[in-house]
């Protein structure tokens, strides 16, 4: 259950200062690490910790070389915050407990779904007919496929994600709303990652379309019709309504709403709680929040905000008469 | 898994002008349709895409019959976009696998649960006693039915649905919170259909009701003693607190949220995004988002809100030197 | 299925005027209670529905004593929506049907996992190697506790929860984003409820902590490394980005965003749809919401906000002239 510093070296390169021999009980944060962990300092903000750090190793950039072997050992990396990736990566696999079955009997799955290579189903999930899982993913517990979506390799699907759902399209109708058959499904690329409780719908007539390498966190909406570019990062709680198109690399924030039938574009950043009500063409980072505040302080000003347009008229007839 | 132009209009009606004897593999959007699809125009703004389609039929409103046919084949319906929903039933129905059991051995289901003619309960589901599932209702998967709860006829819950979990009641005590025991239970008419991973809380002492015709999507909060008005449209990732009451006939944008307590008249639609703290009476648009922006401006205003109400103290103060 | 209301004082004391035989067949909203029924009344608000109230009882302080009299039978309590809370379970209590078994077979438990007395697991819950429950805790039913998460004694997760699925952590690579794996775990006190479809990421390094007492409703993000102080109350919808600690005491209301590494003192209250960005130091109301309005009023004075900055200049620009 430990490392030593030469093992970890031997594993993920680096150049080591300091004793090889040294055994690491566990990645820790810089702060709390003592001499049987191992922090890293990738953001320059945190440099000040690295002085005081009791960590038995410290993972750096290069130029901060000097400071680091100042207190004590080190791995000094291009990329620290990737070698601490990789690291606990390591971590992970020389600890793993043994694996239990790699279809757990509890599992749903209909005999015309096509698994790869060393795909892993936990308990309680449901893969429904003509699904497609690709080599080594994993779907972790109580996990939702529905029929004729296609999961690519590497995947990771967290408890309670529900792929093909049907998208919400209704046409009104004399009685009331008519449903409109989804009859599209999802196509999910390779190293996807999902958390937990999310939903991907299916499509309404084409697919729903996630590209290799995107990220979503838990509790986070996809409708019908929408594409997700590659490597596109999408943290928790947002919503994203049916046939919005959204492009390669971009950051989209916690608790974002992104409106349907609309473009991003590629390397676009919200903010987390904004609202993207139009398309965005251009890369940037774009941010619409009403600012926090004191109750008493906002209620006022939400009350004057309810104004501003005749306050912008009254400002302007004032300039007039000057 | 193709139908004809001719059975098409035989099972739905409408007006064809084409040959009947054209088989039609699969409905697809107007702009990406070709000679073996069938597309639809309902949407004026996209009239422009009609002389371009290369759909082997298109539906339209009688209206564009002209433009219609000079282009090609094409149903004439006085809805065309309902004509679609329907088209889209046509196509599942005729297209259906063999469906599995209508209940699912794996579904835990207590002996006291009532289950109307025709239900379909799919993987992994619970019912727990004296729940009622009217004729017809489909519960897809992973959807839990907690105790004394009713479902009416013609249903579909998607999977991961929460119907009937404990509503949000404490009451503070000398020693932290003491749970106020959720007494009531949840009604949910007929023709609802509720989105994958939606809870809806059961009433702390009367029920929470969800009327005939309601349609919500994936990832929404129905809080405690809440009662939603007969065909309202609630969009993904909404949040309605406990006690609110929403009329008839309104949409609710997605990730909009709803206070408790309050009244919400009918036919009032709710921007996307926006947030409602008080009663609505009168039918209408309400909304509240704060519009997006580059970040730089967006800061630079956002700053500037925080002093918006002494802004206005010192326009009044100008205006009375003038 | 009825309580006398020399059961119900026996039982929960408080001081009762009226006939102790008279036998409630439930409690009742106050404006509802008819002559079977038990009503309360807490927020002297409500007190003009006392008189009018046709409830068998009602609960009050002892300073509505003699309005509650003049109108009929009573109980006199000091905190009467405490006594409400505890009339509610005693209700629940004595009119519980026979429990199905402690552990339902459909449940998938780790042989390593450790359960405390009492402990109750519903259908299709998933609990992970090397985790513990503590006494009395109760999993309703499709709630998955991952490897090595602790529970607290007398906890309730309703259905859905997911506790302890890996913390959205990426570091950026050649090839796209490199997986953190997340080697912490969740910690949650005594005494904790967390509503149905919610999710508490676990730690990156650390763990993710939920003191005592907190009560978290449904659909509710906690991201990893978070620390959620004792007796904070957090409902639905809301937000919770990673790193973030929260103090005890709290009040967070629904759909609000908490981003992350930032810390909120004890009792903070967030006004529902509020988004902290900012560290918050002293206890006290804070709000962030957009006002919603009649559609047209909200276009024109969101379109003369994305000028706000720019009037202020203008308006200073005058101030100087006169």
């Amino acid at each position: 259950m430990a490392l030593t510093l030469g093992e970890i070296v031997a594993a993920l390169g680096g150049e080591l200062h300091g004793d090889p021999g040294v055994r690491i009980e566990a990645p820790a944060p810089l702060e709390s690490a003592g001499p049987q962990q191992i922090g890293f300092l990738s953001n320059p903000r945190y440099r000040p910790q690295l002085a005081a750090s009791r960590a038995g190793c410290v993972i750096v950039a290069p130029d901060l070389r000097e400071p680091a072997l100042a207190r004590g050992a080190c791995i000094v990396a291009d990329d620290p915050y990737l070698y601490f990736a990789r690291l606990t990566q390591l971590w992970k696999r020389t600890h793993a407990r043994p694996d239990g079955p790699a279809i757990h009997p509890s599992a749903v799955i209909d005999p015309s779904a096509v698994l790869g290579q060393g795909v892993r189903i936990g308990p309680h999930c449901v893969v429904e007919r003509g699904a497609r899982l690709g080599d080594g993913t994993v779907l972790k517990a109580r996990v939702h496929v529905a029929e004729d979506c296609t999961i690519g390799a590497r995947c990771i699907l967290h408890p309670g994600v529900v792929i093909g759902a049907d998208g919400f399209g209704f046409a009104p109708g004399p009685d009331g709303f008519v449903k409109i058959e989804q009859l599209g499904t999802v196509r999910i690329g390779d190293d996807v990652e999902i958390g937990a409780n999310t939903c991907i719908d299916r499509g309404a007539l084409a697919d729903t379309v996630v590209e290799d390498g995107v990220k979503i966190d838990n509790l986070v909406q996809v409708g019908h019709n929408c594409r997700i570019g590659r490597h596109t990062v999408i943290s928790g709680c947002t919503g994203i309504a049916g046939s919005a198109t959204i492009g390669a690399h971009c950051m989209i924030g916690g608790a974002a709403m992104i409106l349907g039938h609309l473009t991003i574009a590629d390397r676009v950043h919200i903010s987390a709680g904004s609202f993207v009500a139009r398309s965005i063409s251009r890369p940037g980072l774009y941010t619409g929040i009403f600012p926090i505040d004191d109750n008493a302080s906002w209620e006022k000003n939400a009350a004057t905000l309810k104004q501003l347009h005749s306050l912008r008229e009254r400002l302007k007839a004032l300039e007039k008469k000057l």
